[in-house]
C-alpha cells in the first residue's frame, strides 16, 4: 500500500466521478475519502442528488427553521456543523467548491457530468454498458477510467478494486499536465 | 399586523436569543423566521446544539462520506443543499456568520450566550426563573426582553405572544443606536 500523501496545497486537487448507476461509484468515492483521510488530508465530498433528499428529521429545530422558510439554517455542535440552504436552482459546482471547499486538500465530486472538472469514469465491463465519456460525446475532461477488467481507451485504466492506487494517481497529478 | 419590511442591507441585522430551557425560545425564533420570510426577507437561523446531533441518516451517501472521514460533505439537490462539516471545536459565531450568512437580511441566533451579539432574552415570569441577562452578570448586549407578562427591567419589554411586533422591533433597529 502506498503511503503517498501531500501537504496542504494552495489549490485543492479536484476529481469528479461519473458512472452508470450501479457501478459502485459511491463505494469508490467512500473508499477514497477514507484512504485520503487516513493519509492526513482534509477531504471534501460533493454529491449532486437528483432527488429531493430529506437530510433532516421533522420536529428537530433545524427542520423547524427550514420549514418556516429560513433560507439558511446552521446547527453547530462541538464535533460538527450542518448547514441547510434552500435555493431555486442548484448553484454551479465551481461556485460551490469555491465557497465551501477552498480549505480542503482533496475534493471528490459525484454527479456533475456537464462541469469542466477533470473526470474519472467508473466502469464495470460485466454490466455491458458503454463508456459514458467515450461514447456519443467524447469527453475531453476524462483523465482515467477505473475498471475491474481491461478496457480499451485512450486514457489510463486504473484498477477499481485498488482504491489506494486510484488515490495515488489522483494525488500524483500527472493527469494535470 | 405590521407590514414593515426592508430591502437587502449591506450588513445583515443579527439578533441572538437567550432563555432558560422551556421558555419557548425556539418557537419564537421559528415564528420570527416565518414572519420575516413572508415579508420577503432572506433569513438565516443559527443554533448552537450542546448535544452531538445526528442530522443525517445512516446508509445515505452523505452519511457514508462523513463516516469515512470527509471533513466536509455537501449534498446538492434542485431545491436545497446540505453541508456537514466535522470540526474539533465549534468555530466562533462571528466567523460562522461571516462565512455562511453574509448574504442574508436577517440572522436569528440561538444559544451563544458569551458572544458579542446583541441579545434578546425570552422570559416567562410564571416559570419563576430569574432573568439570565440581568441576574448575576449584567449583560450590556441585552437590547430587549420578550415576555408574556410585565417585567421590571431597564430595556424595552416586548410581548412574547406578538412575534410580529418583536420582528418590527428587531428590524426597526432603534436598539442599535
Amino acid at each position: 500500500m502506498s503511503s503517498l500523501s501531500k501537504s496542504s496545497p494552495a489549490t485543492p486537487i479536484t476529481m469528479a466521478f461519473v458512472a452508470w448507476s450501479g457501478t459502485g461509484k459511491t463505494t469508490l468515492v467512500e473508499n477514497l475519502v477514507r484512504l485520503a483521510t487516513e493519509r492526513g488530508l482534509c477531504v471534501g465530498a460533493l454529491k449532486h442528488d437528483a432527488h429531493r433528499f430529506e437530510i433532516d428529521k421533522p420536529g428537530k429545530d433545524s427542520h423547524r427553521f427550514a420549514s418556516a422558510g429560513a433560507e439558511s439554517t446552521l446547527i453547530v455542535a462541538a464535533d460538527k456543523l450542518a448547514l441547510v440552504r434552500l435555493h431555486k436552482a442548484a448553484p454551479p459546482v465551481d461556485e460551490l467548491i469555491a465557497k465551501h471547499f477552498g480549505h480542503c486538500d482533496l475534493i471528490l465530486v459525484e454527479g456533475w457530468k456537464t462541469s469542466n472538472l477533470p473526470r474519472m469514469e467508473v466502469h464495470r465491463p460485466e454490466l455491458a454498458r458503454p463508456l459514458l465519456c467515450r461514447d456519443e460525446t467524447y469527453d475531453t475532461n476524462l483523465v482515467a477510467v477505473a475498471s475491474d477488467a481491461p478496457v480499451d481507451v485512450d486514457v489510463p485504466v486504473l484498477d477499481l478494486n485498488q482504491p489506494s492506487a486510484v488515490l495515488d494517481f489522483i494525488l500524483e497529478g500527472a493527469w494535470r499536465s
